[in-house]
């Protein structure tokens, strides 16, 4: 017991996503399973939280009376549900009792939360979500959801925050920066990716200029940056595309007796693909920029998923994340 | 011979593409034998198109003397080359030669010389990129990068321009027509996507909201519409992973000797598959909004991809993509 001290504490929250509270639960007890450095502070109603800690060692229960439920308004509930498990998570960090929150909610409200309670990073303009994507090697997209309509300035500093995460969550110490365009051209992109361009290309070390689209699961850079709306569209074009390929090879796999035969012998082999590409491996998006780490799950994320984004988060606060982009953007 | 007098002609450029001419003149011929109502008017060096002309009875050799690089600026190119290939085949459709372009060379400068040279239909207030995508059921997606920064009233423009198109392309009647965003409800989306969607729903019919990234596959609309820069980053993307996966699915069933073996009784059904989703298969993406169809492929398009391209044009021009856009713009 004598690395106690230096336990990674997270805040998680026991009545995100669409089945919680149990798959939280039984994820949190596959994290604590997996990583004998985590604590966990589970947050929600009482008859949830406190049978669950009384059953394990390293787990605080912290109970909870209100919800805030997935199609209220992020930032009035934020700020009208003081103890709701989400809100109570964000306070959690902001008064240092946690190091990270972790969520399956309403993503709005876990952003609205981090930044209204928990508090930005000074300097930082727009927090933003990142989250690793599963290619040729692991690569970084940021953002993905948090700001739909960006400055280039922002996309400048999603890039520090993102070199920041991969150091901290991927351990690549010098990540190489590109910035998501139609063109590998500096003069190809819209106005927002032309004039963010040239903003990197002055400020930004190991920025490699534009990547395509098809680049992004060919390991062409650590880190690519883009707005909002365009990380979105990608994450979920992906996640689309993924299933549907699956489900074909699926189907041509099963399309005769013969066929089922030899898919038979060849389940092994395409069960370690599925899972080697599975978004659920990455388990959660953290959003950066605010004063600790902020983890946001799928809604429909199952247990494991909901361990992977508590490992990811712990992950990233031992690498020192937060100080890392409190370090770069207070410049 | 009587159905002559209705034959479609598209002229194309014989010096289109990484592979130009020798792949331009396989993919024409490959075209000529699967269409029999075709006419080719084949562009480009005398040496080139007269020896194919004299062996193929449908075609007829237009000369030219120049050539646009893929380096060109577009414009200046088609404006300073007036018997280049690109430019030749953009008048002949101007003077009713021809009813649609192919050319697998430079897009911006195929763009440049639609909208110069043949010249866009009245009202039309940007030619858009259409694609058709292989997904649970054919969609096009439009804009897919002839217009990296849009006004709402273009997205609305494009709803029009892919509803003629799913029409005479795919023989669709009455396409269901999405606006690709972040979030299924009306409220999600960047302020372009907040504000086309408002005119959408007041202007469009068969506008049944918003789709997201997943659904591009799925076959939840018949055409998803959305900016140039997001179009193209969502079509390279789909791309991307396509290759990437089925990369990824070949590697597992090449592990050992007996998924090899296994993998030889599937080789049909994967083939197939490939097949299906093979984006040559779909050949060319139509510039929609000029007086005439301008049909631009892939520059490492093969002769496969050339024919699809050619035969996508005769398609459309014979579903009238072209009046149906006049007549759903000039209202």
């Amino acid at each position: 017991m004598a690395q106690n001290t230096s336990r990674t504490i997270i805040a998680v929250d026991a009545l995100g996503g669409d089945f919680a509270p149990q798959v939280v639960l039984d994820g949190a007890e596959l994290a604590l399973q997996r990583d004998a450095d985590i604590q966990i502070l589970m947050v929600g109603p009482a008859d949830t939280v406190e049978p669950f800690a009384a059953n394990h060692t390293r787990v605080r229960a912290i109970p909870t009376t209100q919800v805030i439920a997935m199609d209220e308004h992020p930032a009035a509930a934020v700020r009208s549900k003081k103890d709701s498990s989400i809100v109570v998570c964000a306070r959690l960090v902001k008064e240092g009792a946690a190091q990270a929150t972790f969520s399956a909610g309403s993503t709005g409200a876990c952003l609205a939360a981090a930044t209204l309670v928990t508090g930005r990073i000074k300097g930082v303009k727009r927090p933003a979500l990142a989250v690793i994507l599963p290619g040729a090697r692991p690569t970084v997209l940021i953002d993905n959801g948090a700001n739909a309509d960006c400055k280039p300035e922002y996309l400048v500093q999603f890039a520090e925050m993102g070199r920041a995460y991969a150091q901290a969550a991927l351990g690549v110490e010098q990540p190489r920066i590109a910035l998501l365009s139609i063109g590998e051209e500096d003069s190809k992109g819209n106005q927002l990716v032309l004039d963010a361009h040239a903003l990197l290309r002055q400020q930004t070390a190991g920025f490699i200029g534009n990547v395509e689209g098809r680049d992004i699961l060919a390991g062409a850079a650590d880190v690519i940056v883009c707005d909002g709306f365009t990380g979105n569209v990608v994450l979920k074009t992906l996640e689309g595309t993924l299933k549907f390929l699956l489900g074909k090879v699926k189907g041509a796999m099963t399309a005769s007796t013969t066929s089922k035969l030899a898919a038979l012998v060849l389940k092994g082999n395409m069960g370690a693909l599925k899972d080697e590409l599975d978004p659920d491996q990455y388990g959660a998006a953290p959003l950066l920029g605010v004063n600790g780490l902020c983890l946001v799950g799928h809604g429909s994320s199952n247990a494991r998923a909901i361990a992977s984004g508590i490992l990811v988060g712990a992950r990233a606060v031992r690498g020192g994340v937060t100080d890392r982009i409190t370090e770069a953007l207070s410049r």
